[in-house]
C-alpha cells in the first residue's frame, strides 16, 4: 500500500509523518510506545520528571519496543527569588479553593520549582532518545551539536518567524512552529507570548517560508485532513497533542479525557494561572473565577507549586474544577481510540485527504 | 493543462475556488473585474456604500467583464441611541490627534452612521450579482430565499461552529469559516468575538465537519500552499483579502499597501478602536496609543465617524500613523502583483503544492 513519506521520517527514522506531541501527564510509555510501535513518532513531557524518572520512562518504553521516541524539556529559566508580599498574594488568591477541599492553608513555596534542568540535560545525554526536543526557549549551539554528536536528533519550538530563524542559527534539525491553536504551553521565548499568538495555518506557512530546515507544525491538527493541510503549506510532519490525550494509554485524569471528549465548541483560553506561564487549556471554575477576579500568581514554574496540591485535590474528588485541562482548540475533534487505532486512522485519513486533493484537478 | 475545480466553482460560475475577500477601499471595479476575468471571483465591501454607489460599481464592473462577482454588506445591528457622556468621552480621547492635524475640534456625531441597510439589501435585488455575501449577522430565512430566487447564491460568515450552523438552517448557499488570522472585521454574531478567535486550520476543520453545506476559509491564506491546505481541511474555496490589498488594481493607500509589503512579523491586533467592532489591523501609532491608554470608543459603527477625519487627513499626510491598515497575519508573505497575475501565481502554486503532496505517497 502507498504510504506517506517526507524527507524528516528518514532523518528521525519514523515511518509516518506524525508525532504525538510532548504532555507530561499524558505521555506514559505505554503511550509512547504505542505510537512509536504504530509508525509515528512517541513523546515524552519530561519537564517535571527527574532524571531518574527519566531514565525509568525511557527504559519500559524500550522494553515495549524498539521503535524511536522523543524527550521534551522545558528550557526556560528559573525565576528569580519570589517576594513575600508576590507570595502571600498568591497564596491569598487560593487559600479559600484549598478550604473547599480540606486543605491546609497554602504554604510559601520555595526553590527549586522545577528539577534542575542541566541534571535533565545530562539525562537524555545518557538516555540517548533518537529525538530531543525542547520548549520555552533554547540551548548553546554548542549543546545541540553535542547532542546530535551523540545521535541523538533536536528540534525546538517557535512561535514566530524570528524565533525559527534563531533556531535554526543554533543547528537544530528541526523547528516546530506551534500555532495559536495549540494546548499546553505557548513556546514563545523572544516575543511576549500575547504578541505572538499567531494560527498554525498563517504561521506554518510563514515560517516555512523563512527558514530551510524541516518544519513540524503543531496547533489544532486532529484527523488526517489536517495532517495533510499542514503539509501542504510545507511542513514535513504534524505534531498533535489533544488527540492522543484521550487514548487508553494516556495518563491523562479521566477528568481531562472527558472534558476533551465531551468539548463542542471552542472552550479553551490561555491562562497562566496554573503554571505562572501561558498555557491554552478548557475552561474551568478556577480559570473562569481566578481570571474574572484578576488573581495574581507567581511567575513559572513557582505557581505550579501553588496549583499543584489543588489540582491533586480536584483529580482525587473526580472533579475537573481545578484540573489544568490543557486542551488545543480543536478539541471537539477528539475521539477516543487507542493509540495504535488512532495513528492508523490517522495515516488512512491523510491518505483520503490527498486523494480528494487530486480528484480536484481535472 | 489540468485546473482545479470543485463543486461550489460549478454553483457561483467561477474556475477557480479562489474568492478576492470584499474590502470596503481595496475592492474597486477595476480590481473586481480583474479578479473575475481571471477566473476567481472578485468581491465588493460594499458595507459603507449607499446603494446608487453599489449600482455604480456594478455597472463599472459588468462594462470591463461579464464574469460573476460579490457583493457583502454589514448586516449588524446600528447602536441604539448614544449617550452625551459617552460621546464627550471618545471624542476627548481623540481631540488631541484632530489638533495634531489641524482639524477643528470633533463634532458629536449623529446617527445615521452608516447607510441603511435595507435599502443596501435591496439594491443587491436590484442588482443581482452572482454571489452575496454578508457578515458580522444573519438576514431571515425569507430574505436569503428572496436573493437565491433572483437567481443570487448568498454565504454569510461565520466565526465558530454554532454560527455555521445557525446560518446552514437559514438556507445559504454556502458558510464563510473565518479564523482568527484574517484581517478586517470579525464576523462574530452569536458569541463574544474574543471568545471566537479559533485559528484558520482548527476552525475550518471544525465547521467542514459541522455542516454539510460548502465552506469557504478565509485567515491567513495568501498563496497556493495555503489554499491547499484549506482544500485539504475540507473547505470548496479560500477566500483573500490581504493579498489582493497590494494589486495596482487595489484603492487601499500607499501607506496600506505598503504597511503590508514591509510587514516583517506578525504585526497585528485585533481592535475596535477604527470601527466600534473588533477588527485586525497592523498596529501603529493610534491603535497603540489607544490601547494602552485604554481609550473609551462608541459602538459600531459610531466609532466610524469619529475616526473618519483622522483617517482622511493620515492619508493626505501620507502618513500609516491614523489610518486603518486591515491586514490578516500572514501579510508577512504578500508581493505586489497586478491582479491577474496574482490569481495566475495563486493557480500554479495550488497545484504545485498538490504535485508536492502527490510526492510525498510511496
Amino acid at each position: 500500500m502507498a504510504h506517506l513519506h517526507t524527507p524528516l521520517c528518514d532523518q528521525l527514522g519514523i515511518r509516518l509523518p506524525i508525532i504525538q506531541a510532548p504532555m507530561p501527564s499524558a505521555s506514559t510509555p505505554a503511550l509512547v510506545a504505542a505510537v512509536s510501535r504504530a509508525g509515528a513518532l512517541g513523546s515524552f513531557g519530561s519537564n517535571p520528571s527527574q532524571p531518574e524518572a527519566m531514565v525509568r520512562d525511557a527504559e519500559a518504553t524500550r522494553a515495549l519496543t524498539h521503535a524511536p521516541f522523543n524527550m521534551n524539556l522545558f528550557v526556560s529559566k528559573q525565576p528569580a527569588a519570589i517576594d513575600a508580599a508576590a507570595q502571600r498574594a498568591a497564596l491569598d488568591a487560593v487559600a479559600g479553593y484549598y478550604g473547599e477541599f480540606g486543605l491546609p492553608r497554602p504554604e510559601p513555596v520555595r526553590a527549586p520549582y522545577a528539577p534542575d534542568l542541566e541534571a535533565q540535560l545530562r539525562a537524555i545525554e545518557e538516555i540517548r532518545p533518537a529525538v530531543f526536543t525542547f520548549h520555552l526557549g533554547d540551548l548553546p549551539r554548542e549543546r545541540v551539536r553535542r547532542f546530535q554528536a551523540l545521535g541523538v536528533k533536536v528540534g525546538g519550538s517557535a512561535n514566530c518567524i524570528a524565533e525559527a530563524r534563531h533556531l535554526e542559527a543554533l543547528g537544530v534539525d528541526f523547528v516546530v512552529a506551534q500555532g495559536a491553536e495549540a494546548g499546553g504551553h505557548r513556546g514563545s521565548f523572544l516575543r511576549d507570548p500575547s504578541e505572538s499568538m499567531t494560527g498554525t495555518l498563517a504561521l506554518v506557512r510563514m515560517i516555512a517560508s523563512s527558514v530551510q530546515c524541516p518544519i513540524v507544525a503543531a496547533g489544532g491538527i486532529m484527523d488526517g485532513a489536517g495532517i495533510a493541510a499542514v503539509l501542504a503549506l510545507g511542513a514535513q510532519a504534524a505534531w498533535l497533542g489533544t488527540a492522543f490525550v484521550p487514548c487508553p494509554e494516556s495518563g491523562a485524569s479521566e477528568e481531562h479525557k472527558q472534558s476533551i471528549l465531551s468539548s463542542e465548541e471552542d472552550a479553551t483560553l490561555v491562562t497562566e494561572k496554573f503554571s505562572g506561564k501561558p498555557a491554552r487549556a478548557i475552561s474551568n471554575r478556577f480559570t473562569r473565577e481566578m481570571h474574572e477576579r484578576g488573581a495574581p500568581h507567581l511567575a513559572f514554574p513557582a505557581q505550579n507549586a501553588v496549583t499543584r496540591p489543588l489540582r491533586a485535590a480536584s483529580a482525587k474528588a473526580g472533579s475537573p474544577d481545578f484540573a489544568s485541562l490543557y486542551a488545543g482548540q480543536a478539541a471537539p475533534l477528539s475521539r477516543a481510540l487507542p493509540a495504535a487505532e488512532l495513528v492508523a486512522a490517522l495515516e488512512a485519513e491523510t491518505l483520503e485527504a490527498l486523494d480528494r486533493l487530486a480528484a480536484l484537478r481535472r
